[in-house]
């Protein structure tokens, strides 16, 4: 305390938290949070004794670390203190080029200025909320929809407008013939986006056909309906194939595309990107500034040496390998262990597949003896907006063992079968 | 795009954004964002030309580059998958014990549990502004206040209520006044929060004298009003002995407090953190799980690492001891260059000084005529909410050498000297 002023002693000891009421400060503003489902339980994932089908974790045994090493050391060998120093908002200009690059290799023609290097894709989710809802306004979702896209949406108070899925992914004709209805009641401007995870989706591991595809692409300019393309997995293929990202089509110029080093490399560098029409990157860029000024500087500058030292389609190449037999594990261990009655779905690709218990039976209450067991898993009602899929769950397979997998669904499959018994 | 199925090409060609009318669909939600005048400025800052007292910049020479490289060698070996894993949104526990261990040596008594790491303290500012504000809940300002906070605020669109600020810094009879009318009017629980940076403010320079400190937890207590004090620069102390922060004192245990490592390590890691009651760290860890689900593992780490292996405090004395040379000079050459009628601040610390021109002469017209002459500063006018301070700016003196501040003002002298004799 060299600095204080010696006439007050400022109190060293640690205080409790007994003065103002916050509680009713707090409340104040008129929000009401909800907390997720996924964070409690990653307090459970963290148990080394648990399988946790739960998170959404990457293997970390996968991750390049000795190549992120050679990477730091010679980022901050070269260029040491332009990675430490303030960087622009809109994210480092070589590892803009660099996205635009790769995007074009996948058919996604941009320029740099349309890449927004994002703190993670969540960051972009949040943006977007930021630029295009208010209170009110309609969104439209998948259901099941990603947790996270949720609840970055959340707190501006639209309508989610929820819309079934099925093999082919998202129930296009539906979102067509809703949009008619509002159009004909000339509601159609409260319609703010559409947010899809198109390929290998998170949570359910569907992924949209071509068919379906084209179709939105037609509703996105009849109506002038923006849509959120998040797509984090569609690297992550497993052998079957799948048709480009809405944005690499003629006609899905104007289509939002989000993706991530994330999946592909680390998600502890937090580094997304998003692709948008040019007033779009604007205004996202004014509201990252408020956000958090910039993305690190040194993981940005980490992605762009790792992918220039090394060779990044090599290592997608390994990872998907990797996944491919996890995946495969987890479908065997189903067929085998599942009690008759239970459904799901066999992802081409990413990192989930989900679940379908028998009517009545409650994943929310079935998780406590899944817990018991030593298996995790995600209730799927927190993937939905209208209080449904209270029957379904959402089973990770990329952060297990084919083991580990094998044996996990064995204690999954023993509980689903003691609950059926009990509701028998 | 080998994942593509044959039937249909994507576009490969760079593509116009021809298609949706992005005006109008941005639009819908109603919000008008203002950009930053600190943005627009940080691109002549990149000329290397003009000497920029324009950004916020810390000397990058002054970087501990090595130190860091040898940090991440480190934290890359011995625990590389989890840097790069996903981490918890709270931040990683051991910086959340180191931060609460070294503000403990500073008086500032928390728990681990009380600290949230986030991306930056400008996140912080982000996510008090979600918990806290909702439009037209008043928000009570110093003016001059920091434009970064303004801008995070803003988006909630509360009433923003400017005090203003002498030698002492904040003008707190004022603010008492005001509560206490508000409490006759009964309209006391619209004030959402007061918002200060006691200690060399950003922009002003100015610091808190002891007797306001105290008077303004008393009032915290007496009107139940939450203080948050955003504190990067207490440590760049340049001699003169200062107040402690608001949170260390005895009473002082409700005021939320900011800090960051961005001043005193880098601002291109991303690190700052937030020290508030339990309720309100609650509140904003739910809210940064959908901005960012988490700080970036690996800067996280470095920062720890840093602070473990080399003496941290002995940086931090390193670079008060170049930038008090820094701020003498640019003081000496305000003495010696600027016309008289022109006035600034003497900071004890920090990175700014402000300086006040005659009333009449506007230093949003003088920039345009400093810019030519090769010097850049931020116009007054930014950081204030009620469109005073027309006659005011801010001059960075981190960023520049000493010869450099010195011929820096010389030209700004000029232009101020021009300027004046244009208008008498």
């Amino acid at each position: 305390m060299s600095q204080t002023d010696g006439s007050h002693r400022p109190n060293q000891s640690t205080v409790l938290d007994t003065g103002l009421p916050w509680t009713g400060l707090l409340g104040r503003a008129g929000k009401t949070p909800k907390g997720s489902q996924i964070r409690e339980l990653l307090a459970v994932t963290a148990r080394p004794d648990v399988i946790s089908f739960a998170g959404g974790l990457p293997a970390p045994e996968l991750f390049p670390v000795e190549e992120i090493r050679q990477a730091a050391d010679e980022v901050l060998r070269a260029d040491g203190a332009a990675a430490l120093q303030y960087g622009p908002t809109e994210g480092w200009q070589p590892l803009r080029e660099l996205v635009a690059s790769r995007l074009s290799r996948r058919g996604i023609g941009c320029s740099a200025g349309q890449v927004l290097i994002t703190t993670g894709s969540q960051q972009a989710l949040d943006l977007l909320g930021e630029v295009f809802l208010a209170p009110g306004m309609n969104l439209l979702v998948e259901s099941p929809s990603y947790v996270g896209a949720l609840q970055a949406f959340s707190p501006h108070r639209p309508s989610f407008v929820p819309f079934p899925m099925d093999e082919e992914g998202l129930a296009v004709e539906a979102v067509a013939r809703w949009l008619e209805a509002e159009r004909a009641e000339g509601r159609l401007s409260k319609a703010a986006f559409l947010y899809t995870v198109a390929t290998f989706q998170n949570p359910s591991g569907v992924t949209m056909s071509l068919d379906r595809r084209l179709r939105l692409l037609e509703l996105t300019r009849t109506f002038s309906l923006p849509v959120v393309e998040d797509d984090p997995y569609s690297e992550l293929s497993y052998g079957s194939s799948v048709p480009p990202p809405l944005r690499a089509f003629a006609g899905g110029e104007d289509v939002i595309y989000l993706g991530t080093f994330s999946k592909v490399l680390s998600p502890g560098l937090r580094v997304g990107y998003v692709v948008a029409p040019q007033p779009v990157i604007d205004r996202m860029v004014l509201a990252k500034q408020g956000r958090d000024l910039h993305t690190d500087g040194l993981s940005q500058r980490l992605v762009l040496e790792f992918c220039r030292r090394f060779d990044p389609d090599a290592h997608v190449a390994r990872l998907r390998a990797a996944y491919r037999v996890r995946r495969d594990a987890m479908l065997d261990a189903l067929r085998h262990h599942m009690p008759s009655g239970v459904e799901w779905t066999e992802p081409g690709g990413g990192m989930f597949l989900w679940v379908t218990l028998p009517e009545g039976l409650e994943t929310a209450a079935l998780l406590a003896d899944a817990v018991e067991r030593k298996v995790a898993f995600v209730p799927g009602a927190a993937f939905h907006v209208d209080g449904s899929g209270a029957n379904t769950m959402r089973l990770n397979f990329t952060n297990s063992t084919p083991e580990e997998i094998n044996q996990g669904v064995v204690r999954l499959a023993d509980s689903v079968r003691s609950r059926l018994e009990r509701l028998a």
